[in-house]
């Protein structure tokens, strides 16, 4: 019978047609294939089976699944609080930025030239962070809260005087906060010292005080910060950025550092994340930042330009020196939450922040008045209510009204009001105490503000006119569509990063996770609310553990860089619970990514580097002999697999032989998953542990630099040490993150994607996206000379060139390929990584035959153009490669002196005069903007004139 | 106390601030807003009491209130048919197309040059229905597929050869064609005989043959369109889209048109619409064609450009002798259409055909099987079932399943099956049956077709390119930005278009209708599984009538020419019932709009034109001299409110008496009620009847031209004669839409917008319309002359500014400069309407000051480059203003050979060089493309060299 089945998802995910595919096949000398599969990817490592998971199903069927997921979730009123708000994000920016493919399809802003759309609304951000938190440097965004006080802590500790290893936490800060603080501190020998901050403060180099505090309460902490300078100790605070549009700012009462989380500005709860978290730090302190800064430079034209400033503190660079792993961040999330300050301007976030604070007065006051005892008298938006042994009890009242309170403890219930909180949510929470009607003078009736005089905010903020002008939903609307209209993301062109898998982000897969019912749930709320989601989290966890042959997989690291983390802790964990805590060395080879040393660090770990043979892979040898060096130190070797280089190592087994041998454990960073997944199993072909990135072959798009979401996967014997969280049962291994599930509200999208690719689509992506690095491979090797190749000639997933040759002879350099590529519409591979000189393409499985041929063509177009330069028929010095980017204005300037005519930059190939992308800015000076660090928005003054 | 309220939904909408107010009321001489209105608006109109509406909701609230409203629509499996097919829409297309304001804010594509994107998938609209109807021009969308019969149905009568006032329409033909049909008919004395189609045709000028049938019925019409055409007869095909991949083309068996509906290629049901109808016609019948027609030309440097070819056959340039009223189509909902055909390509339609037809002969099988009898042997996707007596049960027992059929009769139930029916939904129809289980050999196992041999399709279909190249999402994605970045939409700048509205379409308005409790009703699904529906109907009538102040509201009518013929209808109705059937003279003032002319004539009265005066208003001495002439046949008057030069013209009251006076009926066109809207009534101050433009005054986007939805508005005298429907309780006047309630799917987004804006958003909503029209009036002023004004010098809601005098000194016209405001990033006012030479700009109150000073700043430089004209500076023929729009191609060419420099034609302003829009395409040759018409993309072959 006929065939009457819709074409699968995955014939819409992977971009080549059966007949392009054969093509494609030819012209690598293939028929097939299993054929090429068979002599790229070694047997050794080839799974026995093919993956165990249920039948895919088209798009409509995955949406009624996850329509009956999203079903099990209750939507209460959370008013939990403890870091997470309820919050409304306006619909002009959910609808034309969170579900818009032009700002979630962009990847990091590494290119700066063609990210000025998102690099400005990151500098808004930092804007923000600056302005409200009273501190000049705020960087573009941290994973979580608990994660950037850790962050900040480590700071203290290396910027400060104090030759102390205690870091003084507030006793009212965030149960996360304290938790993850922990499971950061013990690897690196610092002792957490839990305090009052009231009296005397144990000698530290630095202490976090939570402002308010997690029960709700007030402080001003002027007298500790000093106290802490006075002995030589950093200050962080961790505040809340709508507070601090009422109160004074952190920097204003003496804090070094603040950090905290920008949810609840219009980002919703997702059960946890992702939300980006900020930090900011005074004068003196900008080049210790972690994470990224966005700051202003000038373009070759001498016009303003934005990128990323200070990348060399990035731990790509300094590797086992570097301060932080941090790589990812949360772009998508900071620029919503800059978005939402941009519509509401000052004034409109003074107004909701005394919105809040006067329901929270009410609510208190209610309480007050009929009783009950209100445990703090100062407070922005929490109050918290003894009520002795009664505790679970109005807990349970508030459910059947409809809201979900904190009970504390047994005694105790607190209660956050939000931008949502009405005088029906007072009600109803009164109701809960047992509070009959309203109070006295209505619903919301007490005048006086429960903010301590003392701590009354004086100072303005955010005087900058893109905070002023963009108040009605049509200005708003123009803004975030010119912003994207600068940059290029997938929904232009291909964007060929090696190791970072930009691949199809199907709309399918993002349509849920802006549904009330995935992004409406507290991460905290009650389990019998949270159903879907818990199904949705085992299942994709018992999924991905299928996919990568491993026992067990935690998804709460939001980041690859913080699955690494957890899984060299849970090495860690592991060899002290089998007795043998001084195994601390990290064997890793030269080859492999900055994070990778950096995340050992972090673990408590001293990093070995196994050296590269002239083919980039492991130096047998060598990794003999530092295995013989430090056999009983040997925690673990960590290793990327398809190898950074692109390649399919033989020697994998054997190199998880010799360490396991030795008594260690292997590590395999699954960066290069998308070259496995359906072939082979790091979990069967002899690792321990991998993290991967949800965000590279999962399918969760990369939304300008983050979210990103990095599960850790174990084998049976490391299950016991998957980090844990304070909120559920304990286990040895503290919580990476600040939310129990991560970024739980990014993870229908991974969900539908294997639910909708099946075995066979996930199978077919990964050898297609084979096929097609093999197929530029081989269309580029007559024009560039392709660096490390496999059997029979064969690369992975992704394919390197080699320009080192080509540099020396012609003095045309990788970044001039790179920014000539954007003239041709493209964004440029990754750049001199692995190897320096290089670039390095990773097509995906999702890019059409038309696509790659127009890279292609690109490409070999800039090949002639480099043998102009070479033959001198171009100018050595001025030539479109060394121009490039050229814009619109620059190629249309009334006096034209350069050497080749105008066509040749604007238009070296006839096809790009249809909708070709115009690059707003020429080259930007990295060096000029790191001389003259600017990292926010001039205040309004310098405008006036 | 302080309030604590968010700022209202209005304070979004309304572009201005506060502040931004003031100063302009400063501007224009005004302390305040009232006392501009005082003055503006004549007194004697002014509405006796505010709105009585619910007070305003926040878009959080209004989203729960439509979320409770959708709640109460139930959505079911619906295989009733009847021209509306349960369909998928590509999630790709759903929110990159659909939930985009690029494509639904655009405007229709009358300013070619930035309107390409739109174009191009209108072009290709036009070449899937050309193509699978076999007839080689089809225009670009009408209204409905009964609206569609009906224009084809005039279109054989002033065409066709006979002279017969006969119609003959299929027995088989859809109830609501019928219906329509014959509304239409009546007034223009046409008869419709009902025929069987079998043994000899009636004479006539034309026939209609449903292809297939309603009855499901798939007949071979050869032998009766070779009938026809022997007596000089038309024969016109409704035929269904998807069929026609699987069997013959209407063309080749003998039709000279072709309509349908183009619904089932991904557009939901929407409870009825908005759905894009399609028209073709043979070689010969293309310049007969109504609605708007895309043809292919070419632009100053002679590369192909798009725009709407014919134009002089439109109804607003031949009033009284158009030859249909047609003007808004459906253009969004045709895109979609074509987008789906380019997601799915022949092979894809071809196969979700096949899937269709044999779900449907399974589904015909198992019920034979059963013993039951199927009324139809040949069949594409409707099955026809004989059981005596048990339809009512039949039916009912599906809805138990879930599922909706269609009761025919007593004594038969019709199945219709659609893309989305599977095997479950067959079994679940056999049940309905009482068919056990299912038949022999599997669910789906009678592999024979059930298509007659003789109409199997062997013609091919979409051919070009663009239906082979984007079969991944990813290219899908790409080609969707690709097009909505060459075209000016709300997105990006004001749309300035005199008596078209174009304000904003909030998100929050535009988010329900995409939610499936909307989208996914069929019309006639039972009233139960409709209340929500209903509710919100029945609601935003009863908002409608208050605010335009007559008894009496009808939605039904689905654009602005329907509502018109609509409210005409019902006079001509009241008229008869009176006795006085021979009132058929329709005064029109000389300034009206073409389509109140041709609603007349359509309406089957004469066209008497009233002159006007100099200032533009109606001349009252001829009124008086036209009353008196036609005094005893006088049946109305339609005019205007404020005026199409925009002026509130004083003397409204008095025409409104002397017309009522000489028992005529008075109807205003309500293009210009965003300048009434809370300050004065059409009801009130003297009119009968009215129609509205949701689509202008109620926050309906314009979809690139389309979807619009054009209420008619009566007294209570008038009640009754509202349109009726076949499927309701009938009424006097048959239906003027194909659907119950026109575009149903659409009026969430008026129903959110008068819910947000409550009678005080809405009346300070007219008063910014009304100060920032006259701002910009004051600040043009010194460089235009501004004509029509009224009271103090004021205009309403538009202004015009008069380029004769400028023209005749400097030879500079209104569309020179119409074209150079693309160079300054902005979409044309409208052009040489009301009066030939004028630029009619209507700022609307979603613009904010620092827009609307953008605009002025483009409008005075421009002024200054007309004085360069002037004084010699600029070459009269070689100039900026007569070679704009400037392409960057063309301002980045090797040669410039024009004596202005570069930069002088890309940036006259320094804000330009931030963000410019660059138009695709530079001034297109309209004469060129109507002397070699060109309506469809070329086929394959053309591109094989």
């Amino acid at each position: 019978m006929t065939d009457l089945s819709a074409p699968p998802f995955s014939s819409r995910h992977i971009g080549p047609s059966a007949a392009e595919q054969q093509r494609m096949l030819e012209a690598v000398g293939f028929e097939s294939v299993a054929d090429l599969v068979a002599v790229a990817v070694p047997e050794a490592i080839r799974a026995k089976d093919r993956l165990q998971l249920p039948a895919a199903v088209g798009e409509a069927e995955a949406i009624a699944e996850l329509r009956a997921l999203a079903g099990r979730n209750r939507v209460l009123t959370s008013m939990i609080g403890l870091g997470y708000h309820d919050t409304i994000t306006p619909a002009v920016i959910r609808r034309n930025l969170l579900e818009n493919p032009g700002w979630y399809t962009a990847y990091t802003p590494y290119q700066p030239e063609i990210s000025q759309g998102r690099l400005e609304a990151l500098l808004n951000f930092q804007t923000v962070v600056s302005d409200l938190t009273g501190l000049p440097v705020a960087g573009a965004s941290l994973l979580d809260e608990a994660t950037a006080a850790a962050e900040a802590m480590t700071l203290a500790r290396r910027s400060g005087k104090s030759k102390s290893n205690v870091f003084v936490v507030d006793a009212d800060a965030l149960p996360q906060t304290k938790a993850v603080l922990a499971t950061r501190a013990e690897p690196l020998g610092i002792t957490l010292v839990e305090h009052s901050l009231e009296g005397e403060l144990p000698e530290c180099f630095g202490v976090l005080v939570q402002y308010p505090g997690a029960s709700g309460r007030l402080r001003d902490f002027r007298a500790v910060a000093a106290a802490a300078h006075e002995a030589g100790a950093l200050v962080v605070a961790a505040a809340d950025l709508l507070a601090l549009t009422l109160v004074a700012a952190p920097g204003e009462l003496g804090a070094d550092i603040a950090i905290g989380s920008s949810q609840r500005f219009g980002v919703p709860f997702g059960f946890g994340g992702p939300h980006a978290a900020y930090m900011s730090v005074r004068e003196g302190l900008q080049r210790q930042l972690p994470g990224r800064l966005v700051g202003v430079s000038v373009d070759a034209d001498g016009d303003p330009a934005y990128r990323l400033a200070l990348q060399t503190r990035e731990q790509h660079i300094r590797r086992e020196k570097a301060t932080s792993n941090i790589c990812t961040a949360q772009v998508l999330l900071a620029v919503i939450a800059s978005m939402y300050a941009v519509y509401h301007g000052p004034e409109g976030l003074r107004r909701i922040a005394h919105r809040v604070h006067r329901h929270a007065v009410a609510l208190a006051g209610g309480l007050r008045q009929a009783g009950l005892e209100v445990v703090h008298r100062e407070f922005f938006d929490t109050v918290l209510v003894r009520v002795p042994g009664r505790a679970a009890e109005v807990v349970a009242a508030a459910v059947e009204h409809g809201v979900n309170l904190w009970r504390v403890d047994d005694d105790h219930v607190s209660i956050s009001c939000d931008e949502k909180t009405g005088a029906a949510e007072v009600a109803k929470v009164w109701a809960a105490f047992g509070v009959e009607g309203g109070v006295e003078g209505g619903d919301v009736a007490l005048d006086e503000d429960a903010l301590p005089a003392a701590l009354v905010r004086e100072s303005g903020y955010l005087a900058h006119p893109v905070f002023h002008s963009h108040r009605s939903e049509t200005a708003m609307l123009r803004y975030l569509r010119k912003l994207q209209d600068k940059d290029i993301a997938l929904d232009r062109s291909m964007i060929p990063l090696g190791s970072c898998t930009m691949k199809l982000n199907a709309t399918t897969e993002m349509e849920p996770i802006t549904w009330p019912e995935f992004a409406a749930i507290h991460p905290y709320a009650p389990d019998d609310q949270a159903e879907g989601y818990r199904e949705l989290i085992g299942t994709l966890e018992g999924w991905l553990a299928e996919v990568t042959g491993y026992d067990r997989v935690s998804i709460q690291p939001n980041a690859g860089s913080q699955g690494e983390f957890a899984g060299l802790l849970a090495i860690r964990a592991y060899h002290r619970a089998n007795g043998h805590g001084e195994r601390d060395v990290c064997l890793i080879p030269s080859s492999a990514h900055g994070t990778n040393a950096a995340s050992a660090v972090m673990a408590g770990m001293r990093v070995v580097v196994v050296a590269c043979d002239a083919d980039g892979n492991v130096d047998l040898a060598d990794l003999d002999a530092k295995i013989a060096k430090h056999r009983d130190a040997l925690a673990a070797i960590m290793v990327t697999y398809p190898s950074t280089h692109g390649v399919y190592e033989e020697t994998i087994t054997e190199v998880c032989a010799k360490v396991h041998e030795a008594g260690g454990q292997v590590y395999v960073d699954g960066a290069n998953l998308n070259a496995l997944v359906g072939l082979a199993k790091p979990g069967e072909f002899g690792a321990d542990v991998s993290h991967l990135n949800l965000h590279k072959t999962f399918c969760i798009p990369h939304g300008g630099g983050g979210p990103g979401v990095g599960p850790v996967a174990v084998r049976g014997h490391l299950a016991a040490f998957l980090p844990g969280h304070p909120l559920h049962n304990g286990t040895p291994v503290g919580p990476v993150s600040a939310a129990p599930y991560g970024s739980a509200g990014i993870l229908p999208i991974s969900w539908a994607y294997i639910r909708m690719m099946g075995s066979e689509g996930l199978t077919a992506a990964t050898e297609q996206a084979i096929l097609s690095a093999n197929y530029l491979a081989r269309r580029l090797a007559p024009h560039y000379p392709v660096l490390y190749t496999g059997r029979g000639g064969l690369v992975a997933h992704e394919c390197i060139v080699d320009l080192r040759q080509i540099t020396k002879e012609t003095g045309v350099t990788v970044d001039d390929v790179a920014k000539r590529l954007i003239d041709y519409g493209f964004h440029a591979p990754t750049m001199s990584f692995p190897v320096a000189g290089t670039l390095m393409i990773e097509p995906t499985e999702s890019e059409d035959l038309g696509e790659l041929d127009r890279f292609v063509e690109a490409l070999v177009a800039i090949r002639g153009e480099i043998d102009k330069v070479a033959s001198g028929a171009y100018d050595a010095a001025d030539n479109p490669l060394r121009n490039a980017p050229h814009t619109a204005e620059s190629v249309s300037a009334d006096e034209w002196t350069h050497p080749y005519p105008r066509s040749e930059a604007a238009y070296p190939l006839p096809s790009l005069r249809d909708g070709k992308y115009w690059v707003p800015v020429r080259r930007i000076d990295q060096a000029y903007g790191d001389r003259n660090l600017v990292c926010s928005c001039p205040p309004l003054e310098a405008y006036e004139d």
